[in-house]
């Protein structure tokens, strides 16, 4: 039976439309509203906010049934939600996108290079409610069943309380034990780079990204780090504006003269 | 002869080692320090701060003599910044990183989706010192030489004046005519998404990316936008850090109680 005044919630993911994370997700969010999954048909973590051009993608109806369809597409995580608000919701966009769960942490840094953080970005972009949940497990029969009670009151408390404007949120949970969750800010860290190199038998070097991350500020309690760190779920709002505000008057009278 | 107090540029691109914009760009460069080029082997635009993993990537060396040294690589834009500084540079990171010149504008939410950009990204999460250089032209013939005056004040500029922690710079030009430049803020613009339908004799549907810039506030005298449809260049000082401090404190009475 048509529920006509249920919340519409769009799921996608950077794992694929078959990984456990978002199955997991949509048992969740069905509780809650209607559900469109439109999902990668295949692993395209690290693709950050890519968009696919001057190449047709596609969309698959994989299953549908009342308040269900899954649809899975050839576009990376930001066309997927494109390609949904195109051809799927047009003028009505639905009341929430939840990006994920996604298999391993998207805190700090990692929030810049993850598709699924990516794919939140892109909802809010669009001023849809969007959150981008990540578990800090890259196994793929990670257990979620422990982060979906809070996972559970976010949604509820998103679709009680709109985002500020250009705004989404980037959550992270802890492996195996959760305390609570902390609205934190984006730690200050990166990646230091140790590819694998390998050499062929006609003498060509490759290279195979690796590395270790490299937290810098790992006593600062308002980070999201030191939240997952010790247990806690962090909860990083974000936004699509990246200018510096703090120093445009300082570049102003270094640069504002050039001609 | 070597110049070992000569600065050294390291320089990327998106639309690929091949393209006119970077050969311009080094051209300049070359007057200010030894340039050390790492570009895709191919067009790589739309590709964001995208990273390559669990797959191997090759760096071919196409070119080298006294100060300048020229390398192609099969990774992201991203891929190049981080293959350099692994490969190349090792503990002495270059003093400049300079992305581009990318033929078609960066601004405004472009950015969001820019391998352009995001390679600028990477260089300042890295510590080096970066820029985006965008005109605002996708023509593969662009006339660059209008703005190329700019470009060496600003390299000089950058070379003299550390940018603020964490931050580089997105810098676009408009086309054909340049009054000067401008430091502005991020516009507030989306894409909204006109996708190019096609239908296949066996009725699968496909979807080519298209569509029109919304810019939200046209108005608005302090942004990217407005600065380039009045003949200015825009340089928009950019973060790494993502996070909306406005708004953390009333979220943290949202959502800092769940458990």
């Amino acid at each position: 039976m048509e529920k006509p005044n249920r919340p519409t919630i769009l799921i996608t993911n950077d794992d694929s439309v078959y990984s456990k994370g978002i199955c997991e997700l949509i048992k969740v969010a069905r509780e809650f509203g209607n559900v469109v999954v439109v999902a990668p048909d295949r692993v395209r973590s690290g693709m950050s906010r890519a968009i696919t051009h001057a190449e047709t993608m596609h969309l698959n109806k994989l299953h549908e049934e009342d308040g269900f369809i899954v649809y899975s597409s050839s576009g990376t995580p930001v066309d997927c939600v494109k390609l949904a608000f195109f051809a799927l919701f047009k003028e009505n966009k639905p009341d929430l996108l939840i990006s994920g769960i996604n298999h391993g942490s998207n805190s700090s840094v990692n929030a810049v290079y993850s598709a699924t953080v990516g794919a939140a970005m892109e909802g809010c972009i669009n001023n849809v409610s969007s959150v981008a949940l990540s578990l800090c497990d890259h196994n793929e029969d990670a257990d979620f069943s422990f982060i979906l009670p809070a996972i559970k009151k976010i949604i509820l408390t998103m679709l009680n309380h709109p985002l500020p404007y250009a705004t989404y949120l980037n959550v992270n949970f802890p492996m195996g034990q959760l305390e609570g969750m902390k609205v934190c800010r984006q730690s200050d860290a990166r990646w230091s780079e140790e590819y694998d190199q390998k050499i062929s038998e006609y003498g060509d070097k490759s290279y195979l990204l690796g590395g270790y991350f490299d937290n810098r500020e790992p006593q600062s309690e308002d980070t999201d780090e030191w939240a997952l760190n010790h247990h806690f779920g962090s909860i990083v709002p974000s936004k699509v504006d990246m200018t510096n505000y703090e120093c445009l008057n300082d570049l102003k009278n270094l640069y504002g003269n050039i001609r």
